[in-house]
């Protein structure tokens, strides 16, 4: 048992619990959205409006800050906590998927990615030893292996070697890792394939790692697909270990992923539809720039206790993004992270109290949607 | 002698003065310099934002805010102050200067001037009575006469027609004021000509008017030229009103129309340079993309004391730059709001030590400028 995390509570009706993760720069309670700060900084959020809205820690992309900055310079000027003045818990990504995601002209081999720059064209050939070393730099309190993410739709056997690289990848990342105050966590990769999925856990459990994450879902796959993955891999998953699946979601998305007994989610889905005036409340989603909100006096979500929902109008956010005022992005997105972590809470607080069930019942009655039928875009 | 304004030190060595200014939302100390706030929103501030970085009173557009989101709405909903969340003084300018230099297809009779909506293309008549009425509507504390403003190479003949006519309309503008809580100023033209504008003055003196404002300054003519004209009216303005030049400008330019007895200011300049990259410090203008402000781990301006120059490094600063992040934007927006009204309060103290006169040669000093050669952008 690790002593790194402790599964606080566990829910009498369903897999979800409640848990405390132990890093450098504090405890994180759990289940907890990561709000994605990609380039050293959450968009349009200084730090002090993320500890505002509720963020307990904050992920950023070590593909982007090793091209820029540089990691070597952030590791001059004191690490990322230091460089982006947040004192909170960090987590840092491989890289894996960025390179996939990203760039152009990528070469996969055994030794690792050869890449071009999506900022400058330039040539970069990222490895699992060159991933940990980077992220070993930054700081971060939570870092990741080096990982291949194949495309949602490929095929069986292109999954199960690319899992089988993965694999030996993790290995050598654990093999890379110096510096014992960061946790290092395992990706579970297998695409679609549950029996494939549930061999990646078992082998990265072989190796040993201070938490386990599902890599490679919300890439284009179906919901039942994405519950399914989810399924398959939370029967097998030690339960002393914290659990993450990386780059969802929706709201729905969560309810789902905690409801099977997953702790850490990271998204740019509510900072970036934010910017677009696309709002989550507790009835739902809000397009802001709808006539219908021109004369609103009321608040963005009156069951909302955030800056935003204190201060402004619906009136006002709706003149602001049609001004295309930045001032608009930066109140959208911290109500969307404000939103996003007091579900987060509200979520935690169920699970105590063994009520989790019965949340999610009634998440989707507020919300008019299902687990299975959620969108990004949706208006009340 | 009017009772809502007071001269609290006239210096010693210079024509520069302290003042209090009263408005129904509160006093203002001069010199002062008001951020604007075009669309309702001092681009990238929060109201918090703007009150941390010492803002006494902000400017909001008349022309931009009758187009989006109507002035009706805005009474509707409660006015200006209430709409956008600041219960500090706000001055709204006439609309005079915008429709000059954004709309298309403008056709100026004594009327008043016809013009097509840069946004959408429709069609308005703005009067003196109309801007009159969508400023009380608006509701801010200071409103303006509705002008026209003369192009910079305009020549005499057409000057002089057309501050004649800016003078009936300063008439209109009066008869045309219901809102005894509001305070309304006369715009002074006459171009580049001291006797048109000591003439526009007289005549505005005439009528009587809150306070005077030197407006078509700052449109593309020289440096000396401007300073003639502000010395010619400063012989001639009344010492118990508020003065006010619009549209000015560098801090040099604050500081010469201080030394020449003006109180009041208003410019995009700190706010559109910032999201430029464009910083004010103690030294001079600093270009924060520059190559040499990689590792700097110094504080942005080491003699300012503002939140950005408190938490944030050189480096990070170009990094959020560099990376187009909307921090950038935030930040450096605070920092120039904030160093523009240190830079007043500093001024303000000089001036009550009878020391403006060596305070402005000890300025120019440390900014490497003059009062006739100076920039918007300039490096140290
Ligand atoms: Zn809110
Ligand atoms: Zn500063």
């Amino acid at each position: 048992m690790p002593d790194h995390f402790q599964v606080e509570h566990q829910d009498g009706g369903c897999r979800a619990r409640t848990g405390r993760l132990t890093t450098p720069h504090g405890e994180i309670q759990t289940p907890i959205f990561m709000p994605v700060g990609t380039n050293a900084s959450v968009k349009a959020m200084r730090p002090e409006d993320l500890t505002d809205a509720g963020a307990q820690i904050i992920l950023a992309n070590t593909y982007h800050l090793y091209l820029r900055p540089g990691h070597r310079l952030v590791e001059e000027l004191g690490g990322l906590h230091r460089f982006m003045s947040w004192d909170r818990p960090i987590l840092t990504d491989s890289g894996g998927f960025q390179v996939y995601s990203l760039t152009e002209l990528r070469k996969i081999t055994e030794e690792g990615v050869k890449f071009r720059s999506h900022i400058d064209g330039s040539m970069h050939l990222l490895t699992p030893e060159l991933s940990i070393k980077v992220q070993e730099a930054l700081g971060a309190d939570i870092i990741m292996c080096f990982d291949e993410c194949p495309p949602a739709d490929a095929g069986r056997e292109y999954v199960e070697r690319s899992l089988a690289m993965t694999t030996r990848w993790a290995q050598r990342s654990k093999d890379a890792h110096t510096r014992r105050d960061q946790l290092l966590f395992g990706i579970v990769q297998g695409g679609r394939f549950s029996d494939l999925r549930q061999r990646s856990l078992q082998e990265l459990q072989g190796i040993g790692f201070d938490g386990y994450a599902l890599g490679g879902l919300s890439v284009g796959e179906e919901k039942p697909v994405m519950h399914e993955v989810m399924d398959a891999c939370s029967d097998l998953l030690p339960a002393d270990y914290p659990r993450y699946i990386m780059g969802i979601g929706t709201p729905e998305d969560l309810v789902e992923a905690v409801w099977r007994g997953y702790d850490m989610f990271d998204c740019v889905m509510p900072t970036r539809n934010a910017r677009n005036g696309m709002l989550f409340t507790s009835q739902g989603r809000v397009n802001i720039k709808r006539k219908q909100y021109e004369q609103d006096q009321g608040p963005l979500d009156p069951a909302c206790s955030c800056y935003v929902c204190r201060n402004y109008s619906r009136a006002y956010l709706r003149h602001l993004f049609r001004s295309g005022e930045i001032l608009a992005s930066m109140l959208n997105t911290h109500h969307n992270i404000a939103w996003y972590l007091s579900l987060m809470g509200r979520i935690r607080e169920a699970i105590r109290q063994d009520q989790f069930e019965a949340f999610r019942k009634e998440f989707y009655h507020q919300q008019h949607t299902t687990a299975e039928n959620n969108k990004e875009e949706y208006n009340v």
